[in-house]
């Protein structure tokens, strides 16, 4: 943990927290911190500061926030579509998301998603929450993405898309694919504020899928001669779009 | 799996292999094939190909390969040298580099490496054979990454990396590194056939390292704004390098 997220829960008073769980066990454990001592923490969705240990007993650690920075790191709005992975990988996929600055994570039903993904646990945004949050700690940020499940392919990209973020108009629609040569920066245009990235299931997307896709302004691209695990095009496809944003601010 | 990885311990007669662990488990259970099937096949840093199914009992499959493609698939140059990371990232740093085609990983001491991690079993190549082979079973590629450990920083840098590759007077040495704001690009050439990447421990290099590498003409980038996991850094790192080489070959 790079920062030790906070939220209104763990509040016991104006600049007081209490934790009791592993992120309490990961200071003294890990971090090896004991009363006196500070660590760097993030209030969810707020400022990142410094805390001072005011206590650490066996099962509980309470810390004293003394410092807050006014301004919560500024990462590039991207926003992320995948069709819905198996549990195990969506797990990975929220904690990159989280560790590296999405805005919001659309998962998507398509053809070779299987049904039964769509009843996990992992579905419900509580049980998405410790995934994110240890995103977030390692990324030292405390924006929670927004996750959204969407059962329905064909009215997610028609009617529910257009509506998402603030500036949809000048977004650019992204479409991760095996099927074109075109590496990102022939389909990458200068000065997009938004990105929306869309990555599809093991197995890929079919024809329909895509081609719904591409009608709606998405942007077939390749990552690059391998195949991919979801997890790994998530983040790799993330690294690509950043990397030509670095070059053009440059 | 994209791909069943054959090893010559599987052989039996010229064109036949057994199959009587969890390779069977999984083309029984997950890809539901039976006798009469084909499956796609690597042979261990050989050709790819097509297999029959001639036998598929409850412990074990028989499989008669009956077309190989000449060629295996030309994955581009790339070394990576990573500070040893803890088990349990080094098990998902094996799986990347087979999965994404790196010729070479070089795991060193670095002062932020805990000692312990050079008494993890991993260190040992039979160890690390299975998260090699499914990585090349996911990637659908055959060639085994060369792993190898080394326990002195110094003597790493200074007199083994110059001996590795057959073409290192045109290699490109790159290092991921959180003190620069100059993204890869600053720092690529253009036609350099060999790159060779580093990647620091968790809490980075320390000066000492850093400024070695620089002497010895590696070249500083930054992957982006964020704070990475290890595995995330090389996935990162490798789609870059990617898509500026699919960039100058355009």
């Amino acid at each position: 943990m790079n920062l030790i997220i906070l939220t209104e829960t763990d509040r016991v008073g104006e600049n007081g927290f209490v934790l009791s769980d592993h992120r309490a066990e990961h200071i003294r454990a890990v971090l090896k911190r004991g009363v006196g001592d500070s660590v760097s923490v993030g209030i969810l969705n707020g400022p990142t500061g410094s805390a001072k240990i005011t206590r650490a007993g066996s099962d509980l650690v309470q810390l004293e926030c003394d410092q807050w920075s006014e301004i919560v790191p500024p990462i590039p709005e991207i926003d992320l579509i995948c069709a819905l992975p198996r549990p195990q990988t969506l797990k990975k996929v929220l904690l990159t998301c989280a560790m590296m600055g999405v805005r919001s994570l659309h998962l998507v039903r398509a053809n070779r998603v299987e049904k039964s993904y769509f009843s996990s646990p992992l579905i419900l945004s509580e049980n998405q929450l410790p995934y994110l949050t240890e995103g977030l700690s390692q990324g030292k940020l405390t924006r929670l993405p927004q996750v959204q499940v969407h059962d329905k392919f064909r009215r997610f990209f028609e009617d529910e898309l257009p509506t998402f973020g603030s500036d949809t108009s000048e977004s650019l629609r992204l479409l991760c694919s095996p099927d074109t040569e075109a590496p990102l920066d022939k389909v990458f245009s200068a000065g997009a504020a938004q990105v929306v990235v869309a990555i599809g299931p093991e197995g890929g997307w079919v024809p329909f899928e895509t081609e719904l896709m591409q009608s709606l302004g998405f942007r077939a691209f390749t990552l690059g001669r391998w195949t991919l695990r979801v997890e790994h095009a998530v983040t790799a496809a993330l690294a690509q779009v950043e990397l030509l944003r670095l070059m053009q601010q440059a």
